[in-house]
């Protein structure tokens, strides 16, 4: 049966940033690019060239592999043609062959924030888009407050569609800018919108602030618009926007949707749904949240309570899609099925293979549930689950211990009188039966025990010259500085490949220590495996 | 124009309850009682008497004022009478004039879980439920799985409705269990429903599966049932109930719903939401979610970004309702794009009036922006704003000034040879000239800091006994552990306040203590600010 296709376009860089207290780095764009690939969206809009340094320079290289990288941006400004604007021409010359441009669909606001006639903005937006299209770049056009636009000046905000169109526009985004709007609107002026517009040419872009982005993104879809934009785990401004990570699964496995659409999401990129999502938390620097549906640690979590009985008769009727599918696990009694086959599948990822009945395999899944239980999370840490795995399969090598350590940090005056601190670090390791002995000064504990761990591992510091800490990040997991401190140490070298480990302990010190230790300890595992392989 | 009433049923103590980390105690139960009537709700669940001695405690005596107090339980078992069934009497004598039993409307489930045939259920069902109308109660039923069910077997779904309303229901309550439901199939579903049982004896129960148990609540609202059920703040098994913070302030304040139905919310009630959604969260021990529709902090918060000209013009147009309607308030950030008008916006909001010509904003307005450049950010730290702000525009009082501080973290074998993990800090602060010292243990250097700081600060310490910390996060801007360090600190005090400030600096315990000294200066300010209005 044919099934008409649905564009997802990804604004997490653009609208996402927008998000208080959020600001990525252009490491977190680039990194963030990659997770969202590994979920099959068509479009990723990476930010605004020209309006800061990091967009700018995100800008200057193809960011995508197989989704279509976007640049956003204004319309022409007034007085002069969008050939000689430096703005649209910042977005015609980056590398993105797609650029959006955001036109007002509201006359108040046309009025209100540019003090233009409508007549004038939609000339602008006419040869705003012409330039591009001229320049072969895919043109999306985002029509700010259409809903409320709509309301207030039906032609108006439908001549914005049509000038879009006329223009060259392959897409016309409705954006629902304030987050007001009720499904049955969106899906009612949708409807009005088609009768001038038929066709795929139409978009959604809805935000949170009653609750229903993704209802309204549904209505919209069910209306006929055929591109729905959203962000990972709901990020955006104020309430957020859609979210991608609900959107997808509900409209790949849900028989009401999957029966009549298709996108390019495939089973093995809703599989990557739960980790990419938390992973996406991690690198935030914030807590996943429990109750997300599809991805959180309680979607699939059920305290029997009344439905006792039933529940352990057919799990299924209590869940609405099957938790694996979406890299998910059920949470009720621990399901040692569920979490069996999942260790196997990342021990597989590090070349481990063990049997399903293989006693080892239960060991390794306790260890693993009692650490998480202490505040561990291995969604984030890969590496330090390899560490781990092979630290209970008992076939982690013993390169190096760690005798003792000790950090001290001192602010005071000097003998100018200016502020300075002073922080320096003492590690004693042993490798093969000898005490080496370290010191090193660092600009925080935490940098100086790095520098002095690494300074004389003997017949290993040669192996370790190329590791380099990328990134480092702390969260208290029970609230307060006296709770347990997890720490996620991200790491990388030569070869550009990067791992993340993790430490847990009240103690922010011993925690960052300990991710430390097993940076250093995979950096190991690898450079071992490397020669396994080279000399077998 | 004639309005129809809609009654608002919350279920926090019930369904809440089955939430995975939540346990109620009777202190909880009887505390969030009373937030659910400062919030017009018009039915209270409180609990399944009989199934727990909290609950069954609970039961003893009447629990609410203005809403209707309301049992949850099963109905009779097969074999016996409802006469003569403990679980039915439990509820029969309780306290609360309402009573709701849970009927399964899904004939598989009928026969998974009971056993039993449909006939035998439906007899069970009417049998309870005349025994209870016969003793006075306000009778409802809630039909579990009724959207599977009516999907599987439609003839069966009806004939509990029909079954439970003949024997003397007041309401037919029809529950989306395991959340998989689209708004969609809702509204159809709804509409064959009230064909055979119209009026206003129909309500909806929906979960957050697919982020959408607002949106199913109003499409059944929107299709005709006329008893919305819900949580505060959403919780509930799996990924929560519909929220009833999100849907009372848009079932009052939207038009579409507003114009067509009446609640027993008035706009009191509606200004307490976002203190009582915030209370809530407290008891429960977790952070409020920022971004929450309508009560979030972040809720109508806006980086001015692309927005900023009409923005400034006009808020309203960015804003979906007013912010004070929910008891909640507009927060512009400072940030990148800050200027002038953010500025005096954010200054207002700490009770701070300059003029927009004054020089003094130019300079704060140019300290800002330096301070962003090396890496702070106030979006997320208010509170270091505010000191910021004082200290630029020189009102600032010299409370205390610290001298000097050290910070040390030794990890060895102790004498039984165990390994153990020593941290000590020395804080010298001076005080109106005098010179006060202080060490302290902690768990971790910047607990250690914490401790010994807050220790004797002369005539302020009583001013700061009921400062807590609440969270504390560490990133790092550039990557690696030798780039510079950004920590937000989360503080709280017995008045509920939460606030944020932050530290920037290479060294991890000076940005650490950065923040942690102006977190006390805020509370102080707090605490001369408190006196002054007392005094005055």
């Amino acid at each position: 049966m044919f099934r008409e296709r649905l564009y997802l376009f990804d604004t997490t860089l653009r609208d996402g940033a927008q998000t208080a207290g959020i600001e990525f780095s252009l490491e977190d764009k680039i990194a963030i690019a990659r997770m969202l690939e590994e979920i099959g969206v068509d479009y990723i809009e990476g930010g605004y060239p020209g309006a800061n340094p990091v967009d700018t320079e995100f800008f200057e290289t193809e960011r995508t592999k197989r989704a279509t990288f976007t640049a956003f941006g204004m319309t022409k400004r007034a007085g002069r043609s969008a050939a000689n604007d430096p703005g649209v021409q910042a977005l015609v010359n980056s590398a993105a062959p797609a650029t959006c441009f955001v036109a007002k669909a509201w006359d108040y606001q046309v009025d209100l924030a540019l003090g233009s006639s409508t007549e004038e903005h939609l000339e602008g937006l006419a040869d705003t888009v012409g330039v591009a299209a001229a320049a072969g770049k895919e043109v999306l056009v985002d029509l700010e407050h259409f809903f409320d636009g709509f309301k207030a000046n039906p032609d108006y905000a439908l001549s914005c569609v049509r000038t879009a169109l006329d223009a060259g526009a392959r897409w016309v985004v409705l954006c629902d800018t304030n987050g007001g709007t009720m499904p049955s609107e969106v899906r009612q002026i949708v409807g009005a919108v088609l009768e001038i517009a038929p066709g795929d040419h139409l978009g959604i872009h809805s935000h949170d602030d009653t609750g229903q982005a993704v209802a309204n993104a549904l209505a919209a879809v069910e209306a006929g618009v055929r591109q729905v934009q959203g962000t990972l785990n709901g990020l955006g401004e104020r309430c957020g926007n859609a979210n991608l990570i609900t959107l997808i699964p509900t409209l790949a496995l849900k028989p009401f949707y999957a029966e009549r659409f298709e996108t390019g999401v495939t089973p093995s990129h809703l599989q990557r749904l739960t980790s990419i999502s938390r992973a996406f938390d991690d690198r935030l620097n914030r807590a996943p949240a429990r109750q997300a549906p599809y991805v959180g640690a309680s979607a699939f979590a059920t305290k029997a309570g009344i439905h006792a009985s039933a529940l352990l008769k057919d799990f299924s009727t209590y869940e609405h899609v099957a938790p694996e599918g979406v890299g998910n696990e059920r949470a009720i009694m621990v399901s040692q099925q569920a979490g069996k086959s999942n260790l196997l599948t990342a021990l597989a990822r590090h070349g481990i293979t063990l049997e399903k009945d293989d006693p080892r395999l239960e060991k390794l899944l306790k260890t693993v549930k009692e650490r998480e239980a202490r505040g561990y999370s291995y969604d984030g840490a890969d590496a330090s689950f390899a560490v781990l795995a092979r630290r209970s399969l008992g076939t982690l090598p013993k390169f190096f211990e760690v005798e003792n350590y000790r950090a001290s940090v001192e602010r005071r005056h000097n003998a100018m009188g200016e502020e300075v601190t002073v922080t320096e670090a003492v590690v004693k390791v042993r490798v093969d039966g000898e005490l080496l002995m370290s010191v090193a000064e660092g600009n925080g504990p935490v940098n100086a025990l790095d520098q002095a761990l690494r300074k004389d591992l003997g017949k290993y510091s040669s192996q370790i010259e190329d590791l380099r800490l990328s990134d480092f990040k702390v969260r208290i997991l029970d609230g307060g500085t006296s709770a347990v401190t997890r720490v996620l140490v991200e790491s990388r070298d030569a070869s550009g490949e990067r791992w993340v480990t993790i430490g847990v302990s009240p103690n922010i010190i011993d925690a960052s220590f300990e991710a430390l230790y097993e940076s250093i300890t995979y950096k190991l595992l690898k450079a071992e495996a490397a020669q396994t392989s080279t000399t077998a």
